[in-house]
């Protein structure tokens, strides 16, 4: 398995530890502890050194933006600014984040929270903890292995992975790297049905439990540093569910021929895509409770509230403010998700406060795949799940049932 | 035509593009893209090379803030401080901007947006976008050819220019630089009333189809760099519409004697102007619902919301925060433009959603204008119509009519 | 006449400039415009030139941060730091100029502005402008000739001056500087209440028209940097007004005993007061509606609203914030001012629209005064005239009478 | 005793200081102004010096953000991050600060503050001024006598010392070091109840005269800093309170066994604690109204708004904010202090405007401890006395009674 970190002269903890990594004779060296951070092994033995001593372990993974700078720094730019980008000026994948600062708990105390409960049930599925995975594109740009990782960490972890159409690994490959594991199909609606219908057949053919139709690109939203960039995939990388699928060479839209998709779909077209499958429809990409509502109306089992990362219509609101409209229409008729600026457990602790039944990390898990590959995904989502069970403990809450709105305020700021 | 690159020593791609499109042996190296951005033509075949390059095309102009960055560079101090300024503290120019970031959109999914249509009329005449160029003096600052550039570009993109009094190209040389294109003539009252009858008088016969006067500027505003710079046209720049119109020498107050405007103009003026002219008149620099209201009844076609891009009151308001009320007073009974603060097309839509026909641009035609004239302008407005295209298609908007209040909602930053 | 500029070896044009204004060779190479700024006077022969230097002119005088620059670059940091001090983290000194920035203007347009009056008049006195001198300490360390330099500016303005009772003149020397001028004088209580009567009596035998009562210091606030540089006045300074009114040599607390103050004062005192003088007494420091009714109610004639720069109780409102509240609770019955925050003419307006019947200027007068005495102070006073005028004319006023409080609104930041 | 200055190369006025404190010939060149900051003795007779000085007595200890500064300068990084650190992005111990910053006084003026009385009375026993010492860990960290310092301080000081279950001595040396001291001990429940009674016993019986349960810590928070520290007490350090209490030798969740603490005690477990001892038990970590409507209804003597400094959930309310809402749940049927984000005197009158019948300070007591110990922590006690002293006479309240909730408003940021 190759690496990733291209061209870097930089000296630092991290470097070493990969080259130790690497080298059978330093195993030992570094230990791992429970909430996924590395650090040396032989620490607490030499714990008066490091008293005086500053800069060991600054790089350790504590929490999810270690792994954030770590992608930024060791990633191809061209790559990085691909899963970094907003559309325009970037304010919806800001506000995403920004967002949840202005929510503020309402602990409760003097509850017994000894045994700690964080699994759920999506659309009758058990996960582990309400995080599943987002569909996000071309996973080889952040780790080899690209798909394959991915559907063996969540499934490792307990949780839902929901695999992208525009994956660099087909969905044959991604059910045989986690057989069993419980996985959704992302799709967009193309101008050549065909394609779709096949897609959709394959999907539910490979065992995936669920349809997630992606409904806020009927165009490519503009982010800037991909057309400065001139993005493309490497030659090397391909839309393996989507070879053979069009004719010509071009492949000048983010793998695709330009305009491939159909920018004419409506909600009758629901019917259409309900007429080629038994598994259940959710629908991503609402953010009013209008079309909440028409999602409802139209039989869809579930929908994420989600703005595409920030990357589709600037200026669009955070997720976390779009929830609770969108809770509100719905009235528990079907499962709301979120995905969008989840960055810690307390995030998630937030979310399900304001009623959603689960979230979806996109850009996190692409951060993990970059450090590690399945095994720094599988630290992303354990840090997560972690910091999850630790922030519903200190607001009093022992599962996820006990999670209710009265646990959060919006902030003065 | 010469250029205005003045003593940069910089190195950037942006030289050596101008370079190889003097020389015609570079002709080829590069293509400019659909959305108007340059990018080096060999681009696609060398792409692995791009692959581990960081820096190349670190100037394409890729959206407005390109061009102003670019004309902050290239534009000599005194004329960029011209067209940056605003009065005072700049807070109302600056305001004009961040005001959009307030609103959030409520963008609307699965609705067919296959087929969209951009224009509108004001006035009665059809423009391509609902986009024109407000009127902005002295062009030949920004470029050789001054507003005969903007005239042609206007027209090459089917939309509306609003020729300043303030040109340093005379109306004949407007008029004759882009025959038929669709032209209003902004005017200011002088104590002179001759001067303004005749300007009036010729812009008509000229085929201008739309007079828009100018009430926001009794007094010039306090432009801090401009009485720093003590800023004059250079010698070889007249106020071409002006010329022998006033007399003696004294052109201290930008380019004209000082004090030539009317500050005793009051709203019965309006009818002294009607007395003049067949053409609408359309008034401009109105933020409060009391002035729309007395602009209805005193009879004129149009109101342009707008505070003459932060350069006068500093401390007014917004535009675009100033337009609801405006539009509210207003009831349909004249129809409501808006300048000042638009830099994507997204603004535009905010615009539009909150009650504006069409929005005028005042700077960023500038910075066209700088970076390469006619052409320049046309690449701005480009950008735009591109931009606001993808806009609405984004937010579920198929035409014009579409666009409504309901699209928009105040953010709760 | 001795320079303050001590010490600086930096090359500008400010060094050059008073080079030549002591040096008679060189007059005329400098001249005044018309709004205060100084200029090359041979420059609009040398145009082309201007047109290429960007460097030329950098410390034009062309608003009154311009001249705080100057006074922070020039003045000895111990002096600059005593003008400069707010109390522990200066938040109430920096909200009273923050708080301008969250109030909008609503500009009326087409008024007859062709002749404006900025005249008004407080306790029955016509001034130029609505713009005063605020009562501050210590004139010397600003400019040799202190306080005489300021009586002669205000005077030769045309508008009021608070002499503070902590000037380094006599009440003799300021109302000899400038004889006929307006002025109040302003008073604090000591302990040794001869002091204070003599004081009131000296006062108004020499021909000063108000009693200024400041009540918001009963014991001095804590400003940091003064304690860190152990602020007292260099030796050659003396509070005239006070010698030989103490016993001792202790003069360690801004050149008074400690504890000279008296801290028991209470509305009882406004009587004493009353008693001892024909004056109109006129209060400041309130920043209440509760203060301001019992103001009223003991006799006084004016309250001016203050929170002394910000140099008392960190955490007070801003004035302009605390402005509305006394307005509504006066109801008119006496005149209300306000000091705090006033940086530019469109200040003034706002202040006036909230209800102010004239403003008073404390740091921004020191500032002219360290810039060059006298005149430095007139330059301030012209410019915020001339500010304050073009203000009144964009915002569609001609006179004093037509500010009202429909000009404003508060900002939605 | 040695000292804590360590490796620091840096010149500055703080290093001569303890150079010539150390150094009995220096005696007297430095004294100690009545604000607990030190300057030069000599000063007075070399003013003019002073004059032309700018850098002199840079580090005078004149607020307590100095002490901060300095701890922070002189401090082990890892003792300095384990003070310094909040939960997860510290935005809640950010917050505690910050929402002062937001409420704003409405002084009251000309009342007779000459007579002023900071004593008040926390569950019967006066204390010297509404201040007190909040419990924190690991006091040797800070200074080689640990919480020996801070309990001769508090004495010093007339208040009351909340002793923290992780002091670095025992419970009789605390007691042994300031006789007759007025404290209260703070508590944790144990998985092993035999070691939380027998403390309560041991706390009883030494004096102690209240319990404070913590009771927002079922687990640690987690502070990024200090994982990747991995931080443990040094070998020298004990939690002498604990010794003997633990079985095996891990250590490594600060300086306890992992998971020693009980996460299942509920408000039943205040009976238990009830049955085991006489004195008045107060619950500190309360956030909500509804939690505070229990602790009243179980009986509890008071209850401490505190979210751990921040430390415990990241996202919880500032203790300013979230006071409201408790006050006026409680109504007067027990004290409500409140601890975090206490910086200056005018916070504390802030926190009593708001309810607050005592605030107590946290990360401050610990600074002054770094500073010098004993003597450092007395000056941080003082400062605030007399801060807090101030900011009542400016705000006209002569005495503690005289505090009321008119004297505060909410800021309009």
């Amino acid at each position: 398995m190759g690496s990733l970190c291209l061209g870097s002269q930089a000296f630092d903890f991290v470097t070493i530890k990969s080259k130790q990594l690497q080298n059978p004779s330093c195993a030992g060296l570094w230990r791992k502890t429970s909430i996924g951070c590395w650090l040396p092994d032989a620490l607490p033995a030499r714990l008066d050194q490091m008293w005086f001593s500053e800069h060991l372990c600054a790089m350790a993974m504590v929490c999810l933006l270690d792994f954030e700078a770590y992608a930024e720094k060791y990633l191809p730019k061209i790559a990085w600014d691909f899963f970094a980008a907003g559309a325009d000026e970037c304010s919806t994948r800001d506000e995403n984040i920004l967002a949840y600062k202005r929510i503020r708990f309402r602990p409760r105390m003097l509850r017994d929270v000894s045994k700690l409960d964080t699994r759920t049930k999506i659309l009758g599925t058990e996960i582990s903890f309400p995080v599943g995975i987002a569909p996000t594109g071309f996973h080889q740009l952040a780790w080899p292995d690209g798909e394959k990782s991915t559907a063996r960490a969540a499934k490792a972890m307990g949780t839902c992975y929901i695999a992208s159409t525009y994956s660099t690994c087909s969905l044959e490959e991604i059910a045989a790297a986690a057989p069993g594991g419980f996985r959704w199909f992302q799709l967009y609606i193309h101008r050549n049905r065909a394609v779709s219908r096949q897609l959709v057949q394959q999907a539910e053919a490979l065992g995936f439990q669920g349809l997630v139709l992606t409904v806020d690109l009927p165009y490519t939203g503009k982010r800037r540093n991909d057309v400065r960039n001139g993005f493309q995939l490497p030659p090397h990388m391909k839309l393996k569910n989507l070879e053979g699928a069009f004719e010509g060479d071009d492949r000048s839209e983010y793998g695709l021929p330009p305009n491939s998709l159909d920018p004419s779909v409506t909600w009758n077209d629901i019917y259409w895509l309900r007429s080629l499958t038994h598994l259940p429809i959710i629908i991503k990409g609402i953010l009013t409770k209008e079309d909440a509502e028409l999602a409802v109306r139209h039989g869809v089992q579930g929908i994420i509230v989600s703005n595409h990362g920030g990357r589709q219509l600037d200026g669009a609101p955070a997720t976390i403010d779009a929830l609770v409209e969108v809770v509100e229409a719905v009235r528990d008729r079907v499962e709301v998700y979120l995905d969008g600026g989840i960055r810690k457990g307390s995030d998630v602790l937030k979310a399900l406060a304001l009623g959603a039944k689960c979230v979806f990390i996109g850009r996190p898990a692409l951060w993990g795949l970059a450090y590690k590959g399945e095994e720094g995904l599988q630290d992303v989502l354990r840090i997560l799940h972690d910091e999850f069970r630790l922030s519903m403990a200190l607001a009093g809450c022992a599962s996820i049932s006990e999670i209710g709105q009265d646990l959060v305020q919006f902030s003065k700021l």
